[in-house]
């Protein structure tokens, strides 16, 4: 079987894999940005962005990719006062600190090893130290397949005297669950091509009230502040990517339709088999399994089977698309995707396929283990 | 006849009309943005562009309106040192001299009135006073319907031993005649929802030599240096909006299957009948003659005949959309953008139109005369 881009089972990291409704969407003839109806798709997208953020606020919507909005979110906001507290765990958290080292002059980054989660306690410690404005967090690790406990973390932020709390979501909104309100999250960046299957091309960020009192011009793009007033009107300050907005609305439709519990109850779901279906072929995650992300499944390659080669059998042979390491993981894991609209057939066909491909390697999974893993997760 | 979105002839500044070739496009299902498929999407992207752009050259693409392109080019390039000289005469030359002063601490900003050009002479005056290090121009602008004459400018610019020029063309790319390397252009930011027919949410950044040792980091996301490399690969240092690139891939295919010559003498051909079309009705012209632009034609609104009531009578009764003014000008003039795959028919029907509501009006047009003076234009 030849590779072919338009019918493989599409597992990366994402951009995930987009509803035929929400591509339709986009073959929309050209619409006056400045019009009515365009202004029609930005309220609807604004009512229903709270079914994906799974709470109200304030929500800037900007033409750029997930790192624009980490970009609009730390220029925007980070204080000039005060330590900038930076947890970083993979390689979004290098992202993020890359990004903070270029508005704060006092930054303190807290690392972990790539695959082992930010222990809260650990933040508490440089809490105590004083003098934080600022914490900035990953909430779900994608280059690890980790999510960090932003419960415990945020708890931790809040016993200190609350400062600012800025999150990377991009990968967490419509995948895992966030309480923004619970937590005391400030900021959050969503981003449309993970759970929620639409394209890339837009960020999506969530301000509390306290936020929007704190924004100060940064970046002339990415102000943040520039975007509040036109929002109110159902406009937006530069001129917006017309095709993207019109499949953000309805991949938001499909998920109200869904219900953002459901959505992330299959995610788990989807996630709790792969899990499942990586021990019975003898496989080993490479996060700790307590943080496992229920987004992606980040696997060690086998023994004596290299990335890319495995990736590379998956997609000739079997026409299965899943994603390697990034940064220093390259060559030591590949991952699984399952978040957005990823189903069982999914599921099925790439632990079929792997089973496969360990059984010609000579590794002797035990016939049938991985697939039955998977089956065992169905409802 | 009610205004319908998906039918109405449309004739705004930008973004145009998109190709159902184009629209279509976008709707290839979900593409692995790291895998060869797309990679090859970037590289004919990149084997397409000279055609828009006139000349080969480093070309760096952003996912990002207009506006974020304009912030990359005067972060990365504008000199620590010297003055830099700002040309205004419209509302994308303020948003210019807006940018440039967040990134600039000299600036010097020579303004002429809306509807008048930059006047060469008084680049000259001010180049001669000397310690100008960059100079930064709109070429077309939109705002107002004028096209500077930037191969003056340039000229003056070279005279004066050849400070960076930096250049706002996202009107201007497949609209109007650029000689980017006969006119010493160092940069200059081009869009793909104008001339080119493509969805807005790209940036088009066009390099010289030049420009390219000079790029210093600026933003973090809009850092036109972090795109150099990876585009060598065909790759992109963040997520790309992948259905923006496949649109513009299919775009440009329709500019080379046209020729880039074609399209320019189209463009000029039908902003002439418009502009005969306008002196038939006994209307005026906002810009001075001798510089109104090929792409959009800026008329003033007939004397009682606010805006944008006139607007709302063409998109209601005739379901034509037209552009109204912008910032210090809005409710005086409205605007017809004649640029990317705008045709005959568009200005049949919009000439036409525009008799019967000044017939209406009481203004008695010549019967007949503004859609004769199109007709007259036609091959």
């Amino acid at each position: 079987m030849t590779f072919d881009p338009e019918t493989a089972t599409f597992l990366i990291a994402g951009p995930v894999r987009i509803h035929p409704r929400v591509l339709r969407a986009m073959s929309m003839s050209s619409l006056n940005h400045r019009g009515d109806y365009f202004h029609g798709v930005v309220r609807e997208i604004r009512e229903l962005l709270p079914v994906a953020f799974g709470t109200t606020g304030h929500q800037v919507i900007l033409t750029g990719s997930g790192s624009s909005g980490l970009e609009a979110m730390y220029s925007s906001l980070l204080p000039r006062e005060g330590r900038v507290l930076v947890l970083s765990n993979g390689n979004f958290g290098e992202r993020s600190d890359q990004i903070v080292r270029r508005y704060a002059t006092h930054v303190t980054t807290l690392t972990a090893p790539w695959g082992q989660p930010i222990a809260p306690e650990a933040v508490r410690l440089e809490l105590e130290k004083g003098d934080v404005s600022a914490v900035c967090v990953v909430h779900n690790e994608t280059s690890v397949g980790l999510t960090n406990d932003l419960a415990a973390i945020s708890s931790e932020v809040r016993r200190a005297g609350s400062p600012l709390l800025l999150v990377d979501g991009i990968s967490a909104v419509a995948g895992i669950p966030i309480q923004i309100r619970e937590w005391g999250i400030d900021a959050l960046v969503g981003g449309p091509q993970k759970g929620l299957a639409a394209p890339a091309g837009l960020a999506l960020v969530h301000l509390s009230d306290r936020a929007v009192a704190a924004l100060h011009p940064g970046s002339f793009y990415l102000d943040l502040k520039a975007h509040l007033k036109p929002l109110e009107k159902n406009d937006t300050p530069w001129t917006p990517a017309v095709p993207l907005f019109l499949a953000l609305r309805e991949a938001l439709l499909l998920l109200k339709e869904e219900g953002l519990d459901h959505r992330l109850a299959k995610t788990h779901r989807l996630a709790e088999a792969t899990r499942a279906g990586v021990d019975a072929l003898g496989l080993t995650l490479f996060p700790v399994r307590s943080h496992a992300s229920d987004t992606v499944t980040a696997i060690r390659n086998p023994e004596g089977m290299g990335d890319p080669e495995l990736r590379k059998v998956l997609e000739r042979e079997y026409n299965i698309l899943v994603q390697g390491g990034q940064g220093a993981l390259a060559g030591q894991i590949f991952r699984i995707g399952h978040m957005g609209i990823a189903d069982w057939p999914d599921l099925l066909v790439t632990f079929a396929a792997l089973e496969r491909i360990l059984g010609k390697a000579g590794r002797r999974p035990t016939p049938g283990a991985g697939v039955r893993a998977v089956v065992d997760h169905m409802p």
